[in-house]
């Protein structure tokens, strides 16, 4: 059950890197999937790109994810659009082939039901051709890895509707993504005109022998690379002009402009000589180094630099940090539902499972095992679910209350290492207006039916604070009632033998 | 006294935005700084930058600075030369102008100084020409802004030798950048032809009225640009590649190169309609916000990603943040003071100063604190260097010991928020051959002298065990006599308030 409304089901046409891509944003996104891929070795090679996302998807934030939808293969672009809510096409760049597959998709689908094209180039006007309701058919371009990269340019062609622009939008930014609405339609839209006019002036200079590939890309990354991050051309040049501005920078640097600086009249000749420079090159660049670990690596680069620049501003976050930052508190907002846990689980009566999860590869120690300081996160992460199945939403964060945590204490059982399916169960100690005292269980989850390992155990003591004015106050009535109703459920439950110690206490 | 052997001064001849940045830089590194510049407002314009480069350098890294050079103004350009170790020229494009500064500098200069001129635009062999010592001259091309930015483009004249190359290369090296040494002589070396392929393409795409500054901005930032701050164009083409790497993309997106993407033939006329139009779009783009804090937010956005990049590959770094790991770890090999502890550190009655640090962006919440958990990785992280000192080395571990932690106890007292300079302090409560039960505190640094913060204490007792047997032994004799060599001294510490507490006793 997807927690985005009106986003329950998606039908994919084409996994492959793109295509592959998008599955893996709406599947951890809790939206099910349907894809039509004629290649035999799709659900193999998308399976390994929903590997990557999860992994990168782990690191890239502490809100709750909603549960993971469905993926089911189908065999026709038919199939791919029964009961959906929308469609994304990322079939090869023919436009033939897209006219085929979108043709007799769209007679299939519910006539309301949106098309988006990951076409980089090719035009909507043409692709549309042919559609049943032309009208609903607009490129949403997106970038590489698609999971991660917040862009996508939507771009309408003569016969799409705006309705149809704005419907695109709002899938897209549903998760996660920073939508860029074009205003004509124009080959290559806009990133790729950019991106295309710096990659001809690249191989200019392989073909030159200026440079090697690696140097062209230091030339980027440890400069511009770094502001364009953050920033685009204009705004750089603009503060590049200093007190006078971007007046100023066009009257300094107009003039360049005429320099013989680029070789743009032209497009080198991509012979067999120009290829094996380039091919050689990038190898050498590489370094052995496998495509998998080089995907790895560069998630964990736009993990760390989204996450960076989502902290700027006092926790404002500036550009892709903001995208981040807000996407969180839809996450936040969704999960007002626990994602974790339902309303039923109140209902039991021994002690509530609050979360499961996998102990990520980040988490290990040199010597192989979790590291402490995971076991409370592990346990502050079941608390943060237990507090949500309490009421604690984003509307009453914005009300500015919160929990603080006062203390917590960390028993170690056994260990545990990267991988291993582990779950949390919370039981109220004791509670009052201002105060909640809870008793986490972490077990190492039993395979195949096999007994839990209790792996260690986690005590907190949360205090209910006004953020305004920094003091504890009462928790609202519903929320107390709530947790009423847990510890009563819970109130003939033996008190745990390692609650209450101190470190150091005698092991009872 | 400049803490880096054989730069104790350097001449700069020119002190507006990159003289500016050229005079932060080395000042901050500790090296001392005469200043060359006809215009009677550089003294301000270049104390702005410095000011400007203080406040991003004291968020960049808790590696220890050195104690900041002396700037000197002068009058003319011999007396910018006088007893310095290097010279660098930026002043305006011009190359009469460039020239005539030049040979009155290198006139009176030791022969042996190298000269790095930061000229975008003109090339090194007709800048050298009439100087005293040609060979000494090479282009040091950097990018604004120059005190944070690692790039320095190396380019060498038909007379530059090539020990001048060198020399500068250690040069820029010292104070953290990172050079890049071109093959050839080319109009607009490399990163300037790449930057000016996109900018001119982007001209056209507001020329043409596809899209606005601030969209192009975008389509950038959100995309594309988040790649290149760590990888350049060929590394991720290659990705994009996939399993069968770069020789399949070139196949699959070799002949988009002859589409009509991209208007290269042809340069945009910068007439007056076209020049409003971008005055225009950028001031709207900017929304009134000034020059000075859009530089800030950017030198932030710089210092988070630059951060973000260090801190993955497990704390190798990746691209820039690798550059700035190996810029802390000169930083700290130049300080006297050793950065954590020594052995001279047990020689310490207080709780020992274990580790400092500052809090990383992926440790703060959805509310931009600290979250919890992150309170004991510090703690564990303090304890890890704590048995360091007490001899837990590689050798130590690979003979089949270790301490594992049987419980830990965190009181939090005060919030913290990302970038927040944090030390640890620890203080061992009990041990004996097989038991260690430390305390540790942990601090918000004070800024500019002010007083520390307790922020959160951690309590842990650790068990020495055989890993093989899994079972505690007495841990070896040299490290029982280290801890009791520590323990000795800090017998007379009173009792921390926290310690011994379980969760829920009353507040002492």
């Amino acid at each position: 059950m997807s927690p985005i409304p009106g986003l329950q089901r998606v039908g994919l046409l084409g996994g492959g890197v793109i295509g592959g891509g998008w599955a893996a944003r709406f599947l951890l996104n809790g939206v099910d999937v349907l894809l039509y891929d004629p290649d035999p070795e799709a659900p193999r090679k998308v399976g390994e790109i929903i590997a990557g996302a999860r992994r990168a998807y782990s690191k890239l934030t502490m809100a709750p994810w909603p549960a993971e939808g469905t993926l089911t293969f189908v065999s026709t672009p038919e199939a791919a659009v029964v009961g959906v809510d929308f469609v994304q096409e990322s079939a090869p760049e023919r436009l033939d082939l897209k006219r085929k597959i979108l043709g007799a998709a769209s007679a299939a689908a519910d006539p309301g039901v949106v098309f988006g094209s990951s076409t980089s180039g090719l035009l909507p006007t043409e692709i549309q051709q042919g559609m049943t309701h032309p009208e609903r058919l607009v490129v949403g371009h997106p970038f590489n890895p698609v999971y991660m990269l917040p862009l996508v340019e939507i771009c309408g062609g003569n016969a799409t509707s705006e309705a149809t622009k704005a419907r695109a939008a709002e899938v897209y930014s549903s998760i996660g993504m920073r939508p860029l609405v074009l205003r004509k339609e124009i080959d290559g839209f806009v990133a790729d005109r950019l991106l295309e006019a710096l990659w001809r002036e690249a191989l200019w200079l392989v073909n030159d022998g200026i440079a090697t590939t690696e140097q062209i890309d230091d030339a980027v990354r440890f400069g511009a690379g770094l502001r364009w991050s953050f920033m685009g051309t204009f705004l750089v040049y603009r503060i590049a002009g200093g007190e006078a501005g971007m007046r100023h920078f066009m009257a300094q640097f107009g003039p360049s402009l005429k320099w013989p600086w680029t070789k743009l009249m032209d497009v080198p000749e991509l012979d067999d000589v120009l290829l094996e420079k380039i091919v050689g090159q990038s190898d050498d660049q590489a370094n052995g180094v496998g495509i998998r670990e080089l995907e790895a690596l560069r998630d964990d680069c736009l993990v760390a630099v989204m996450q960076g620049l989502r902290a700027v501003d006092d926790g404002a976050g500036y550009g892709a940090g903001t995208v981040l930052a807000q996407y969180e508190k839809a996450l936040f907002d969704r999960a007002a539902v626990p994602a974790v846990v339902d309303d039923s689980a109140a209902e039991v009566a021994g002690p509530l499972r609050t979360h499961s999860t996998r102990i990520p590869t980040d988490w290990v120690d040199y010597n192989g095992h979790t590291n402490d300081s995971r076991y409370a996160q592990l346990s502050c992460d079941a608390a943060d679910a237990f507090l949500r199945l309490i009421g604690m939403d984003a509307a009453y964060l914005r009300g500015g209350h919160s929990w603080f945590t006062a203390e917590s204490h960390i028993s170690y059982l056994a260990q545990s290492k990267a991988g291993d399916a582990v779950h949390v169960t919370t039981q109220v100690l004791h509670h009052d207006a201002k105060r909640l005292h809870v008793f986490n269980r972490m077990y190492l989850t039993g395979r195949d039916g096999a007994d839990d390992t209790l792996m260690a155990t986690g005590e907190h003591m949360y205090l209910h604070v006004d953020t305004e004015i920094g003091k504890s106050v009462p928790a609202p009535q519903n929320m107390q009632d709530r947790i009423v109703a847990i510890a009563d459920r819970q109130a003939g439950l033996d008190r745990p033998p390692q609650a209450g110690r101190y470190v150091g206490a005698p092991r009872s």
